[in-house]
Parts: structure tokens; C-alpha cells; sequence
């Protein structure tokens, strides 16, 4: 494996040497699925994590926020079918009892566990239920347990998300493992959206938050499937330092080939919950270059990543480009609708703001057709360059967020 | 009538005084439905007009900022089923000469002719169709053809949109009449929406424009259906002066009580335009107060108005308040969680953040099954007060969009 090069590997968080995971059925969910995730690492581990920036933040959110500030942190607590958010004073009691007694049973202190609920708002966590499963969690970890951890955070995604790559760093290979879950109330900052993320290797105080902060920025902030911002989002990252590779520093070489490995580990966890978005039959990047600024470009991207009525043409397979001009045209950032060109997969659609001569509009309606393509905009203004993933809008979006209560 | 007081009448924008209108079958639309309109006033009128903000504008919205620059109009020439944009210099010259045209036809100068088109982006009119139907369009019209025109303005609106009201200013009645459309791309600053008024108010010359603006400010750009914009929005108001009232002089009683009738006219025909949003069927008031500041009580008004979970929530006939509180927390404004209280229509469902102990929430849901109703939100923060009139997200919203070539 050459230096800085990335190994996919099979499986998520276990594959990380010295990680456990476990999920079972604790009864939280109506439905009688997995509904309580752990994910423990044998040894103490650096800890970084990034929350939802909605003002409006569950209890799980602020007792994580508080226990991750020391950097340490040995094991994570996950609950779904109900978010314990907008539950008052009561909510942070259930979240702190829940640290507590995850630390009793795996014989650390409180604030080294971090915790992270989904599901319905408003709803007080069913603590008798929760206090009864937590001794058979912690007697369900193993170091095949990533899977049924996976399986136990998801609500409504239909499929779970979990991935792992090996990556050398300063010649040591470490290994960086996770899983995610999330599929709708999901744009920029994070949205009912949970990634947990574990490695062997050994990164310095100070360097870790970084690293996990500009991976979330370049992953999951890159992301949309309907503009909602969750009150729960939580990217967790434990580094057990098992690898005994070189202390990653800040501004090292092997701290950027590391922070490499975490940005294209959170990539793939991202664009799985894109792909499985609530109603989703498509993944599709907005690529956005020649504008006067990166943030334009990224501006203009999500303008058109989160129109309603793109997002329907995406659905329908129609090569509807007019939209994509009035998403663009109302965003923020600078256009000149006379410089624009918009190409669907390897297919020119729009030259100079206008439908290009000669397009091949079968073609297009062929890329429209796949599962996943890219739409290409240039701006024909600048330098900056940008790309969001997004999906389509579809009846069944509708049919589910119409019915089911979050 | 009392002074200020308003009056509703029948009809629309032939309900003023010297007003003529008409529409007619030219065969743009494919569906063979009326598709060409056009509002006369026989005696020359003070004009002012609002256009989309898109960066990306339609031919006749360019056409028409350039013709209302003078002040002075006395026709609107409005076609539906192509909305000629992004059609480059070919769309600026088939623009122009649909004004010359009917400035030929009713012998006034080409720039005393506004035009505006909707319908989809990137194809050219069909102009020989167009050249052929203006004679006939220009002996529709008569002093009954409102509710033509109202019709042959329409895309997919279900319904024609008039409105007409009698308003006392400075002792005498002066009457303002208006048609609008407008189902989607219908967000803030206007959008694939057209509001064409006209009033006999002799208004002074410079008092028109800021009172239209305020106007609008006040009713469409307080509306949002999908939160996508259109490149050709436009409202144009013609005043003739038959009503030989004291012109109305900017700081004088008379323009605030013109204005009065003007931003009630337009809120009418705003109401009409949500409650017809595609796919919608309900109308919702989201009204914010308790904020530290107006714009902070907009801000947070349009967070919730936009939402997709929260506008499917609306359509499942679902008191999901959580979504209400994640769309607040995610708006810009200021919102402190413990301090939020929610009432669906008189029935109080959130307070201090948390669900109402003793809240009916059968009550809750019956309000929610009407097809009108107030979500009153109090930011318990400060004094700022807005509101935003919004419609729920429906399977019938995606299945248009997704098979309609806007």
C-alpha cells in the first residue's frame, strides 16, 4: 500500500482493532426493531464531535457536547424511536442517568460516555424500558457487534450505512471505521443524522477536532435531501490509539494522509444516506465551477440542490434546465444568466444561458434515468468550484413525512 | 362609506372605470385553452410595476422594466404557456415587437405597452401564432372581459384569481380592480406570479411606485408555496385618474388610504394565489410574535412556511409540533427553546417549549382537518410581529412537478 493510499475494507466500526459495538431490541420503537446501539472501545480513546447547529438541540445533544469537552471518551450510547428533545429538565436527567448507568456497567466514569437519541420529538425517553436493556447491551458487544450497532440507530432509512478503509499514515497503517444513519430532515449542518466514528490511531491532543470538524465540513455539510435541520445531528469520533503509529500533530504529514482517510470514510457514509433519502430514487451531485468565489459556488449549488421544483424534475427524469436557471438566478451568488452552461452527466445542455444547438436531449433523459450522475454548472465568472449531493422529491417523500410522526 | 373604509365588489380589473380587457385562444398553450390577455385603460395612466429580483429574468420582464421607466402605460399584453427566458436576443426582439404591435393596434406609443409571459423557460414564443391572434385579442376587448383575461393569464391554476374593491380617499371613491396567477416557483419576492391592476385614483405623479412597493412587500412577498422564484414574476398597477379625486401626493391622508385599498386588494388576490398553490389544500397563516425584531419574526416566519416536514405535516393533518420547533431553531432569528409557545388556530399546543400539559389534541387535529387556519407562534423574546401565508407539500405538488415541463 503506498504512502497516503486507502484500503476499503469490509464491515464499519468493529473493524477497528480494540472496538466493540452491540445493538439490541429494547422496546422504544413500536415496530419491535433494534432500537439501542454501544459502541465501546476497550482501551480510553481521544474524542472529537460535531452537533447539530440548530438552536433548538436535544438533551442527548447537550449532555454529549458537556462529556466531550475533556478530548476522552470510551464509549457511545445510541437510542432511536425517540429523540428526547423538547422534553425539559426531565430530558437531561434521562440522558444524564442513561451516561451513568452505561458507565456502571462498563466500569468507566459518566463523562467518558457520549450519547445521541432519534426519533419523535417531544416525547419523554421510556426509561424503565431503557434502564431493563442497558445490562443486556453491554453484554451484546462484541467485536463482530458493528453491524447490529448500525442496524439499532437507524428510523426510517431503509438500508444501514456502515463503512471502513485502512490508510498509512507515516508508514503505520491505521484503520478508520463507522457507521451513519439519517434520511430526512438533512441539509448543511447535520440533520437527524448520526455518524459514529472509530480508529486505532494515535492523534494528538489538540489535532483530532480539527480533523473531524473539516471532514464534516467537506462530507456531510455537503449534503441535502429537503433543507430540514435536525435538533440531534451528532458525528462522533473515538481514536484509541491501538495502531501505535507516530502521535498525529497539527501540520504533520501524517495528520493530513489521516485527516484524508476520515474526509473519504465520511464522503461514502454521506452520500449512503443521500442515496437512501426518505422517498429517494436518485444521487445526484450539483457541481458548480466558474464562479467568482468558492462560496458562491457552494451557495449556488445549494440553491440548486434544494429547489423543490429541480428536485421534482429530478424525479420526473425530465430535462427540465429552465429550473435549474431560476435556482441558480435566485441564489445568492453572483450569475450572469448569458455565461451559464449546465451539462447532465457528459451531456452539454445549456451554452451561454440558452438550450445548446444540437443538444441530445435523449441523452440526457438516458443520464436522467441512472440512479446516480452528476449536473455540472458553470458560471463562466471565476475560479470557485463546489459540489453538493443531493436526491430527488418524490410522492413517496410526501406519502411518508405526511404520516409518519418524527 | 365611511372615509378609509373599504368596499368589495364584484368582478376584477374591468370593474374600474374606463377599463377594457379581453382574452383569447392563440394557440401557444397545447391544451387549446385561452392563452392571450390584455388590460386597456382608453385614457393614458400613471404606471408602476414590480419585477422578479431572479438574477435570471425573462425577455418581457427586461422589456417592461425598460417601457414602466417613464411612468406613463396604458396597456398589459400577457401571454401563457411559454414564458420566453432564457431565450438570449431573439426573446428581447420578439418581446419588443409584441409591444409595437399592440401599440399599432390601439394607436399609442410601443413603450406605453407593458408585456409579461409565463409558462415554460428556453423556448421562443411561437410568434406567427402571436402576430396572427393580436388583431382578434384587440376586438376582445370590452368592459366585461376581466374574467377572460383573469382566465388567459392562467397556467396550472385551477382557478381564475379577481378581485375588486371601492375605497374612500380624501372624500371621494376611487375604485381599484385587479387579476393575478401564480401556483408555483412562488416565493418571497414574487414568482411564475402576475398581479395586473388598475384604479381610477388620479395619483400624483412619484406616489404610485413606493406605494405599489409597500403594497407588495405586504401581500406577495409575505406568500410562499415551494420557495422556489420565478424569472418573469411581475405586478403592474395602471391609474387613469377618471375618479378626478384630489391627486394623491406622497404624506398625504389620501395616498394612506389609497394604500390601505391597494395592500387589501393584493392580500386578497395573495390568498387566492397560495390557497390555488399546486397541489395544496390548505392555506396557512404562520404568524410569529414575541420576536426581538421584525425582521427576526419574518425570519423565523419563513423558516417554518418553508419547511418541507413541516409543510407535509400540514398536508398529513399531523400536530407535529417538533417540526415546528426544528424549523424555528434552524431559522436565522433568535429563539430561545424554553421560551416558545405554539397555538394551532385558539388551541395552545407548545409552552415554555415543551408540550402543554392538558393540550386536546383532538381539538388540535380537527382545526387542522379545515381548510384554513392560523399556526400562531410566540418567540416570548420581544415585541417583533410578522406573518407569512403558506400551503402544505402534497403528493399532487410532486406528481405536477415531476411531469410538467415548466
Amino acid at each position: 500500500m503506498a504512502s497516503g493510499d486507502l484500503e476499503w475494507l469490509d464491515g464499519g466500526v468493529t473493524a477497528v482493532p480494540g472496538i466493540l459495538a452491540g445493538g439490541i431490541v429494547a422496546g422504544i420503537k413500536p415496530s419491535g426493531k433494534k432500537d439501542l446501539a454501544l459502541i465501546y472501545s476497550s482501551t480510553p480513546a481521544r474524542a472529537a464531535a460535531v452537533f447539530t447547529s440548530n438552536q433548538v438541540k436535544g438533551a442527548p445533544v447537550l449532555v454529549s457536547t458537556e462529556h466531550v469537552r475533556s478530548g476522552q471518551a470510551q464509549a457511545i450510547v445510541a437510542s432511536s424511536g425517540c429523540a428526547n428533545v423538547c422534553t425539559g429538565e426531565r430530558g437531561i436527567q434521562d440522558a444524564r442517568e442513561m451516561t451513568r448507568l452505561v458507565g456502571e456497567l462498563l466500569r468507566i466514569p459518566a463523562n467518558h460516555v457520549l450519547i445521541a437519541s432519534t426519533g419523535v420529538i417531544g416525547v419523554p425517553l421510556p426509561m424503565d424500558k431503557i434502564r431493563a436493556a442497558l445490562p443486556k447491551l453491554a453484554k451484546s458487544l462484541s467485536p463482530q457487534g458493528g453491524r447490529a450497532a448500525a442496524e439499532a440507530i437507524l428510523t426510517t432509512d431503509t438500508r444501514i450505512k456502515e463503512a471502513a478503509l485502512r490508510v498509512e499514515v507515516g508508514g503505520r497503517p491505521v484503520t478508520i471505521g463507522g457507521i451513519a444513519k439519517g434520511v430526512a430532515m438533512l441539509e448543511p449542518h447535520l440533520a437527524t443524522m448520526f455518524c459514529f466514528v472509530a480508529t486505532d490511531a494515535v492523534v494528538a491532543r489538540g489535532a483530532l477536532s480539527p480533523a473531524v470538524r473539516r471532514a464534516v465540513d467537506r462530507s456531510f455539510n455537503r449534503t441535502t435531501i429537503d433543507s430540514d435541520q435536525s435538533t440531534s445531528d451528532t458525528v462522533a469520533v473515538l481514536a484509541n490509539g491501538l495502531a501505535e503509529n507516530t502521535p498525529l500533530e497539527s501540520g504533520a504529514r501524517g495528520l493530513r494522509q489521516f485527516a484524508g482517510g476520515l474526509e473519504a470514510l465520511m464522503t461514502k457514509l454521506a452520500r449512503l444516506l443521500v442515496a437512501d433519502g426518505e422517498g429517494a430514487t436518485k444521487l445526484v451531485t450539483i457541481a458548480v465551477r466558474g464562479a467568482t468565489s468558492r462560496r458562491d459556488a457552494l451557495l449556488a449549488a445549494r440553491s440548486v440542490a434544494n429547489s423543490p421544483l429541480v428536485k421534482t424534475a429530478i424525479n420526473g427524469q425530465d430535462p427540465n434546465w429552465g429550473r435549474i436557471m431560476m435556482a441558480l438566478g435566485k441564489s445568492p451568488a453572483r450569475v450572469e444568466q448569458e455565461k451559464v452552461s449546465i451539462a447532465v452527466g457528459d451531456e452539454r445542455l445549456v451554452e451561454r444561458g440558452m438550450l445548446k444547438e444540437g443538444v441530445r436531449l435523449e441523452r440526457v433523459r438516458e443520464i436522467m434515468g441512472e440512479s446516480e450522475y452528476d449536473i455540472t454548472i458553470d458560471l463562466g465568472l471565476g475560479r470557485g468550484e463546489e459540489r453538493v449531493w443531493t436526491c430527488d422529491l418524490s410522492e413517496e417523500y410526501v406519502r411518508l413525512n405526511a404520516k409518519y410522526t418524527t
